[in-house]
């Protein structure tokens, strides 16, 4: 006769699962946990609460959950997950919720979904943003999937959940299907380009302006205390200022080689794909592939550039708009993914569920989600009056920024293509006319004229 | 018995493969020639000469070519070219040689070598370049695959080709595998950033220094005649100078919305992938989406910007400096893909194949096939002397250029990115140890140290 019955059964307790398994005991979820690493589970074992029910296998696990059974799973995104749920569904039945808190891309998520509601199985990807520290005290939790399946877990998860200012928990359905897993890959997109900001914006003061690493962190703490704020700001000062044991700033002892784990790479490829600019999430990519081409970078070294002229008030209006622009180019991302698949997501709730425990937690959010709130069906957010007021007093600066720093020598795509973005998207005629001029010139592509309907040829010869 | 043997037989008559057709009919090769399509066929059967064979079916096909046989597909990329092989393939042999002509994804014709290579048939992937034009008077041809299957085929391929100036044929066999459709999608993909940065120039000139367009179509034929002239200058400005029939410029009527047949997109997908720096060829992509865009932003529009100061030689130098950089990237994820698949691709004969019969033909061509003969083995194109004194000459023109288009309000992504591109490559140390500490910092991601190996984790608290 099975005993120990719990709500919940988590999968995986690495150091993300094992630290949302411990959120959740403080939150007094009862679970059960399964983990197939032994050193993993032995210390999961030691940290978590005498009460939670250890399974040995998927039917174990499965056996000692109160139907209709919710399964978290946390094990790394790919093959495993298809393992994992494999090795479940045969214990599972009609009803039951498998929620998946891994990096997944938002198409395997689509996938799976599809296969398992043949079994009527529900799957909700749940984006998990926060890190491991997150994980622990509080993450931004973005899921997508069944409505009525969400509800039934959705109060544990928002027990565990960051809270913003006001007390709302970080924890919302953005949608149906993938559309949890699309906004955290495009969380992380974001992520990509205002970091990339931000490290434009530190070679500007270190060699631009020639600041010291103190006076640089106390840059970037000034910032943090405005309306530029926001945790990346706030790591930033943090990490300037950090000295190695001999005093030295350690981040010159750190090589100029940046990592990274794919999700800014899925973002802009999901740009490419659905034919929308998100070109500061790619250029942030790109320059981290330059980064990377470090051996021919020291071939290639030139001088740094010379000191270069900005006022500080212009490079901290400039980190503020490519940071406002790139969050409205990963917006525009979601409601394109959106529009094709159909997951009725509110960027509303988007904006309000990065307000705390995810990496882009800033009080730039809520004044996003107070624009997004105040536009009309089908606007554009640059359309909303707030956001257009900031950005008229922000866009000179950014400006000034970056055509010093083009002029002097300094790589700086994060700004530029923010800037190039805004700048097209306010065009009423952009000089594709042009383009589909040449087209029509040389392969014979037809162009639309702005006078007549259907599709048009011409002798562009020129006589 | 069968009669009417032939050394090439072709299948697909549409505009391509009729225009090659012709082409190789005009250079006394006898064809097989095969159209499923009634119209079509019939449209091929009376301009083609009469010593023409027409097969009625792939067996028919097969038996009248010579063996080895070789079968030029002219089909849709995509399903249709595995429908066409499948349908053929029962009626080959070993040591048969196909040759897909079509605007195949490389990562396509990779898979077909593999598999038709379990019956001894070679695959050719042959990126044919030129439009129906050059298809008919001279394309460029890279080819890919098997080097005795493509020796057996090259001397009728080559006499079709558009030659260099100094004679040789625009075809070569790029490498192995997929080399040759790989080139061309580079090449696809440079020719996106190359019409942007024109039509970045365009803009500019027609709103930034007010000029007609008769006065921007003898700015583009000046620049055809100096060093950064080219087939794409030389119809621009044909483009601008088209008149309508009531004598308004043509492009003024044209839809500012710019299509795409995905090449561009394939370029910027295999650069994510690959993890190169080809943010220009992105840039040109995204845009084509913000033209795209069009209802936002004739709802979001603002005023035209203002005239801007940009000396006409700066403009120029710009221009040359965004083409050349835009080159050197497409070379780098052709250098990328090569260094991962295996192909042993040699710039030098892709810049050569380039040099005729392609929309990227130019004098620049030869000044690149120079500068990569002159480099060590291994070396970074951008180390060439020939190159580094071209640039010296006009990068100051591209960033007084992109400086004065960005401080006035114009979009110039094309241009800036190039910029930043190459003001990267040439750091020897790039603010990604910045991005690593932050990375470090909130996700304890680690970094490598400068003066230790291995892989390190620090406490960032600035304290």
């Amino acid at each position: 006769m099975t005993q120990n019955i719990a709500p919940l059964g988590i999968i995986g307790l690495g150091t993300m699962g094992r630290n949302l398994a411990l959120n959740l005991a403080d939150h007094g979820v009862p679970l059960v946990a399964w983990e197939r690493d032994g050193a993993l589970a032995d210390r999961a074992r030691s940290e978590l609460p005498d009460g939670t029910i250890w399974a040995t296998e998927a039917a174990d696990l499965a056996r000692r959950l109160a139907a209709p059974r919710a399964v978290l799973l946390m094990v790394t995104a790919g093959a495993a997950v298809d393992a994992v749920i494999d090795g479940l569904r045969p214990h599972l039945q009609a009803g039951d919720v498998i929620i998946d808190g891994g990096n997944t891309d938002a198409a395997d998520t689509a996938r799976r979904q599809k296969n398992l509601a043949a079994d009527g199985i529900h799957l909700i990807g749940l984006g998990v943003s926060g890190g491991e520290e997150g994980a622990r005290r509080g993450p931004a939790l973005m899921a997508g999937g069944d409505p009525a399946a969400w509800d039934r877990i959705a109060p544990m998860l928002r027990s565990i959940a960051a809270r913003a200012a006001d007390g709302t928990p970080c924890c919302e359905r953005m949608g149906g299907g993938a559309a949890g897993h699309f906004v955290k890959t495009v969380h992380n997109g974001i992520e990509y380009a205002v970091m990339q900001a931000l490290a434009e914006s530190y070679d500007l003061m270190r060699h631009g302006l020639g600041l010291e690493m103190a006076a640089i962190g106390e840059t970037f703490a000034t910032w943090n205390r405005g309306p530029g704020g926001g945790y990346l700001v706030e790591i930033a000062a943090d990490v300037v200022r950090t000295r190695d044991s001999d005093g030295a700033p350690l981040l010159d002892k750190v090589v100029d080689r940046a990592g990274q784990k794919g999700t800014g790479r899925w973002a802009s490829l999901a740009a490419l794909d659905l034919g929308v600019a998100a070109p500061s999430i790619a250029e942030a990519v790109f320059a981290r592939a330059v980064s990377a081409a470090r051996d021919d970078r020291q071939a290639l070294a030139a001088d740094t550039p010379d000191r270069v002229q900005i006022a500080p008030t212009d490079l901290e209006a400039a980190m503020r708009a490519a940071t406002l622009l790139s969050f409205l180019q990963g917006f525009a991302l979601i409601a394109a993914a959106d529009a094709r698949d159909g997951w009725a997501v509110d960027p509303v709730a988007v904006a309000k569920v990065w307000r705390a425990g995810c990496i882009l937690r800033a009080p730039l959010l809520d004044r996003l989600a107070d624009a997004f709130a105040s536009l009309a069906p089908g606007a554009h957010p640059l359309s909303a009056a707030s956001l257009r007021a900031e950005l008229a007093e922000i866009l000179p600066g950014l400006r000034r920024t970056a055509a010093a720093a083009i002029g002097a020598g300094y790589a700086v795509p994060a700004l530029t293509s923010a800037l190039s973005w805004h700048d097209g998207m306010v065009r009423a005629r952009v000089p594709a006319d042009f383009l589909q001029g040449l087209r029509d010139r040389f392969g014979a592509h037809t162009f639309e004229r702005t006078d007549a309907p259907g599709s048009h040829h011409a002798d562009w010869s020129g006589s």
